[in-house]
């Protein structure tokens, strides 16, 4: 079954790859007209899946983030809006150079072919990767998790749907519906028809995937992401800055998970920084040196400073200068984002320069690497491995390139 | 132990990763002139080399493959000449710009990291991939073939004496000695330590890797490449095309596996490019249609279609048009290089945008897909999957990026 749905993906790609930018414009306008105009469909859906979810006992923040309501479609309709007045990724071609021989080449971007996505939980992701791929030009096979069934598939109907009303392929998206392991390993290893595939969720599925897929994949989100705050650092900035990293959102891969103190400004800073966290909810595990200040943290043990909570916790070090942090940050850190906050210029450069990650930050929050502050609109998750795209996925990372080479009869000599 | 080298690599690489180009370029020198100095050692453990060769009962070509004599060596030289001449392709900041609320957000390259790669008979890939990955600040582990153990064990001696020399760690350069089938597996699940693996070898063992590696793979090589001869091709451009392009090198990727001729000029063609192959010695498995017009043709199988010769071999095959010359394309091409010989520019266009592969030409030879005729001094295999690199894979593609984010205290809305 798995191969049948890759040959046709791959057949799609074809077409998708000669569409202009106009025709993939229409096409996500469409989609959005449709969301709307089919919103009752899809509050049924997802009411169904909530009632699953319920009853197989999931956690209300996990029932959240299941949740559509009419505010949540127009956050949908929004991105494929932002994603339609996005430049076209495709078709760029840089460094055209004519050889000594007289040979004109150029790299031109065309799309990757097949994209694969395999995440868990929010629906959204299905119509933010299915605009994503569409106007890349790239064809999308998507696997959700088992509590968001009813919800994509009537969100991928609807955007095959859109596609046949306007000629198209339905199977430009294409959902697994067959949600067994067996089939999920299937797809990981379709590496005959599709050209990547994207692990988007836990760290559990994104290691099985890492082992099991022959398809080339990019590694997504795991983010055990560093606050390091120097001696030099500003209190009051150091303060909004954790606060925010930690607080304004915790259940994703750029929030900060961890916070690390030079050890000479640790006695004044730290009672500050307790009575924010605390305002705020937030429990800190922590080192002796720091609860020799602070007694109230609890004792971190040593799993804590490699644990993305996800959650309103965080683990806590002292450490005695610029170096031991930095190490600390190669040993625990997961290559996401890491931040360092100081007024010291040489501090600043070598931390930007030595660590070693998707995102390296100087006085500002480590919430900022994301494809919409970035300006790329949204994305297909945040990469934190190092080949081809690193940081969030968006339509140019969407992209490949081929050399196109002008001749006149050219030969090697 | 192939997590000791690992780990070993992993900390050569932090290293690596903060020197100047004037280090990396002064190291390439050091390792010529130690060539040139050591030619009499290589020579010798090269003839060990050749002589198990020749016992195990190599093929001449092979044999000549493995051979390293004082012209073979000054090409290495020369190699690493061009590579520390090429720009450093290592804290090249781009688009570096300002957000509104005042980030300042630019993408700098960084070396991946760890490079893997595994390779067979050719001993001049060690000097080349280690001249690349030095100085684009990468480290590297090589897995040689066992019958260039001898030559690969000097050469990457002289390397690691020459590191040594210059107040460097050996590991910045490490082979693996033991060649067993076991320790390669282990070294392509070593994602924890290598950023990327490279095989470079028979089909046999990039399948290999495809389907083990955990580690993320740049595949490389295996090169179906086609020649089409459109109906308005000008015939003495085809003829010298086509003979460069099969003979003028024919062990290598890059070189023309197969004709395809359009039906409207078999007959007028076939005769005379069947002269000017036989004149070259080269065999043609061709088609019914092309045998009626050429009977001296061999009878092709739909395995030829499916064949990298690597020899004065060719596959043809008389289509009726440009569409059908596509459809064969891309049934029967591996997404190397591919060309079109036509003086009718909407073919031309059609066949640039629509052939899926790494490089696609217009009158002109398809060897010069190739990191030194494209300007990039050398490579480390020619890219045929679409994440990452695509065609040569030179200093350029051996780095990856870091977001680098100068901040004033900026937090997230």
């Amino acid at each position: 079954m798995m191969k049948a749905m890759g040959m046709a993906a791959k057949q799609a790609a074809k077409k998708l790859a000669l569409l202009g930018t106009g025709e993939k414009n229409a096409l996500l306008d469409a989609i959005s007209a449709n969301l709307l105009a089919r919103t009752p469909e899809i509050l049924e859906a997802n009411a169904n899946d909530r009632k699953n979810a319920e009853e197989a006992g999931l956690s209300p923040a996990l029932i959240d983030r299941l949740l559509l309501n009419e505010g949540r479609i127009a956050s949908m309709v929004e991105g494929l809006k932002t994603v339609r007045d996005l430049e076209d990724p495709v078709g760029i071609v840089k460094e055209m150079r004519t050889l000594p021989n007289g040979l004109q080449v150029g790299k031109k971007s065309v799309p990757l072919g097949v994209v694969g996505i395999i995440y868990e939980s929010r629906p959204n992701v299905t119509i933010d990767t299915a605009a994503l791929c569409l106007k890349s030009g790239n064809a999308l096979i998507l696997r959700g998790g088992k509590e968001a069934i009813f919800s994509n598939k009537i969100l991928v109907s609807i955007v095959q749907d859109s596609l046949e009303a306007l000629g198209y392929d339905r199977t430009f998206v294409q959902l697994i519906e067959d949600l067994s392991y067996e089939t999920a390993g299937e797809f990981m290893r379709l590496h005959e028809y599709v050209d990547v595939l994207i692990p988007r969720g836990s760290a559990k599925l994104i290691s099985r995937v890492v082992r099991e897929a022959t398809v080339p994949v990019i590694e997504t989100g795991v983010g055990n992401c560093h606050v390091y705050v120097d001696d030099s650092a500003d209190f009051d900035m150091a303060l909004s800055i954790i606060l925010n990293a930690k607080t304004q959102r915790t259940g994703v891969c750029n929030a900060m998970e961890s916070l690390l103190v030079h050890g000479a400004v640790a006695e004044s800073f730290l009672p500050l920084l307790e009575s924010a966290l605390t305002a705020h909810g937030v429990t800190v595990y922590a080192d002796e040196e720091a609860r020799a200040i602070v007694p109230v943290f609890e004792a971190a043990t040593e799993e804590d400073y490699a644990t993305e909570y996800l959650d309103l916790k965080m683990s806590l070090k002292v450490v005695k200068d610029l170096p031991e942090a930095m190490a600390h940050i190669e040993r625990y850190g997961t290559g996401h984002s890491e931040a360092i906050l100081t007024a010291n210029y040489a501090h600043a450069m070598t931390f930007l320069q030595e660590v070693d990650a998707a995102a390296v930050y100087v006085n500002a929050s480590t919430r900022f690497t994301d494809g919409s502050e970035l300006g790329m609109g949204m994305e297909m998750g945040i990469s934190t491995q190092k080949l081809h795209a690193r940081g969030p996925v968006g339509l140019k990372e969407l992209t490949t390139s081929k050399y196109i080479i002008f001749g006149s009869g050219q030969i090697r000599k």
